[in-house]
C-alpha cells in the first residue's frame, strides 16, 4: 500500500468494521503513508466524573490514531503497548488525534500521537502518547493472529 | 476515608457520575482501602475491527481501576499518565480489572491494575498497566482543579 | 533451558560479558525460570546531583532484571521498551532488583521488576518498572539480530 | 531563569555535581529555555552483552536530557516516571540526546527526548522516550524534597 487515496479508502473501511469506533463517531483521514488524523465529536457518554473527556477515551483516540498510522505502512496490527500523558483537562466540542509512525519494523511498529481539543474555533493539545503495534499477517501462527483468523472465537 | 463500606458507597456514587462508566456498564467494588475491582459485561459496541475488546476500552478499564483505587486513599484524582500492555486478545463475556495503589504521595499516587477476561467460567489475564494519578483537592490553584471547580467550562 | 542451576550459570556468564554490568558491579541470581534477583553495591559514581542513585542507573537495574528474567525463558533478548516509576529517593548501601516474566510470547516477552534500596539492615521499595523484550535468535533476519550477529558493527 | 547563557551556566554547574554524569562524560548544551542537547562519547564500560550501548545508559541519557530541559523552566526536579523505546541497536562513537519540555505545570513537568548515535559522520535516531519530572523546590514538605534537603540521608 502506498497511494494516499487507496490508503484512505482502506482506513475508512477498517474504521467502519470497528464497533467502538462507530459508536464513538471516529472519522479517519490519511494525510500521508504513516500519518493519519482521527477526529471525534464530543458526546455526553464520553465524559468522566467531572465532565471532561474520559481518560479511557483519550487513550482510545491515541491508540487508534497510532494503530491507523501503523496500518498505512504495515497492514493489520494489534496494539501491544501504549501510554498516555494527560496534559490538561480535555474539554471540547470535538477532538482530533494526529498519529504518525516513528519506525516500522517487521515485528514491531512504533508510533506516536498528539490529541487536541477543539473549542470555540481554537485547538489545544490536551494529551500525547505512543504505541507499539504488532503486525498481524506476518505471523499466522501467533495466538493473536490465530484468534483473529477464527471467526468462531471472535465473540464471546 | 478508611472504612471499606463507606469507601464502597463513595466509589459507587462516583462511578455513577461518570457518563462513560454508566454507558460501559462499569461496576466497582472496594476490596480494601487502596484496592478495587472493576467489572464490565461485554457489549458489541466495545469491539475493535477483529471483534476483540478495543484496546481503548482495555485502557479505560485499567485507568479507571487505578483511579478508583487511588480515590480510596486520596479522594478525587485526575489521571496524569497511564500505560497499557496487551498480553492476549481480549475476548470474553465479561471483564474484570483489579487495581491497587502502589504508593500514595501528596502530589502523585502510583497505581497498577490487571485486566482479566471471563469466558466459559474461566478467567484469563489479558492486559496489565499502571497509572499516575494527581489528587484534585490538594491544589485548588492548579489548572486542572480550577477547571474542575468551574462548572462553566466542564462541558463543551 | 529449564534447570535453575544451569540457568544460573548461563546468566552469570551473560552478565560477565556486559561491560556496563561489570563496571556497575551487577550480580545476578536465578530464583526460578522467569524470576531473577539482580544486586548492586552503591558506588559514588552512581549518584545524581543530590547524591541519590541516578534515575538512569535505576532504569538500568530494572531493565537488566527484566532482560535477565526474559533470558531464562527465551534466550538472548534485546530491550524494545521499558518504563520506570520512581517512588522514593533511592538511597542505600546496596540495591536489589527483582524481575519476573509476566508473559513470554514468540515475538515479545513482557517482564516487570521492583527495585529495593537496602540500608541499615532494612529494605525499601524505591522504584518499579516493566519492559518488553524481543528475542534475538528467533529472527535472524531482523535488523537488530543481524547487527548482533555481525561482529564488525558491534563496536564503534 | 530565562536567558540561555545563564541557563547554560546553571546547567553545566548542575551536570558537574552529578557523579554518574561526570563518569559517563555527559556534556550539556542549552539550546533555548526548555530545550537541551546532551552528548556523551562512547566508552567501553557503556556496553551491554552484544557491545551495543546498554539500554540502561540509553535511558540515563533520555531521562537526563528530559530532566535538564525541565530544569531550564522549573529549576531542580526529580524524575518521577520515564519510558524508553529502543528503535535500533545503539552503536556509535558518540551519542546525543535532544530533550524538550512538552508542558510545564506547577506539580509536574512533561518532557520528551530523542537519542541519536553518531558514527562515521552520520547521525541515526536509535531511541526516544519521555519523562515526568517533579519540581523539588515547590514542595519543601514532600518526602523527596525533605530527603534532598537533609545532607545526612543523601549518602548511604
Amino acid at each position: 500500500m502506498a497511494d494516499t487515496t487507496e490508503l484512505q479508502a482502506a482506513l475508512a473501511a477498517l474504521n467502519a468494521t470497528a464497533a467502538f469506533n462507530r459508536w464513538s463517531g471516529f472519522e479517519v483521514r490519511c494525510l500521508a503513508p504513516g500519518e493519519v488524523e482521527l477526529s471525534m465529536p464530543w458526546r455526553d457518554e464520553h465524559g468522566q466524573y467531572a465532565g471532561f473527556l474520559h481518560a479511557g477515551v483519550i487513550g482510545a483516540l491515541i491508540d487508534t490514531a497510532c494503530g491507523f498510522a501503523a496500518f498505512t505502512v504495515a497492514g493489520r496490527v494489534l496494539a501491544s503497548h501504549y501510554s498516555v500523558s494527560c496534559l490538561a483537562p480535555a474539554v471540547g466540542s470535538a477532538f482530533v488525534a494526529r498519529g504518525r509512525v516513528v519506525q516500522a519494523g517487521r515485528r514491531q511498529v512504533f508510533a506516536a500521537a498528539d490529541l487536541f481539543a477543539q473549542r470555540d474555533g481554537a485547538e489545544r493539545r490536551v494529551a500525547f502518547g505512543e504505541a507499539i503495534l504488532v503486525p498481524v499477517e506476518a505471523t499466522p501462527s501467533s495466538s493473536a493472529a490465530a484468534a483473529a483468523a477464527s471467526p468462531d472465537n471472535r465473540r464471546p
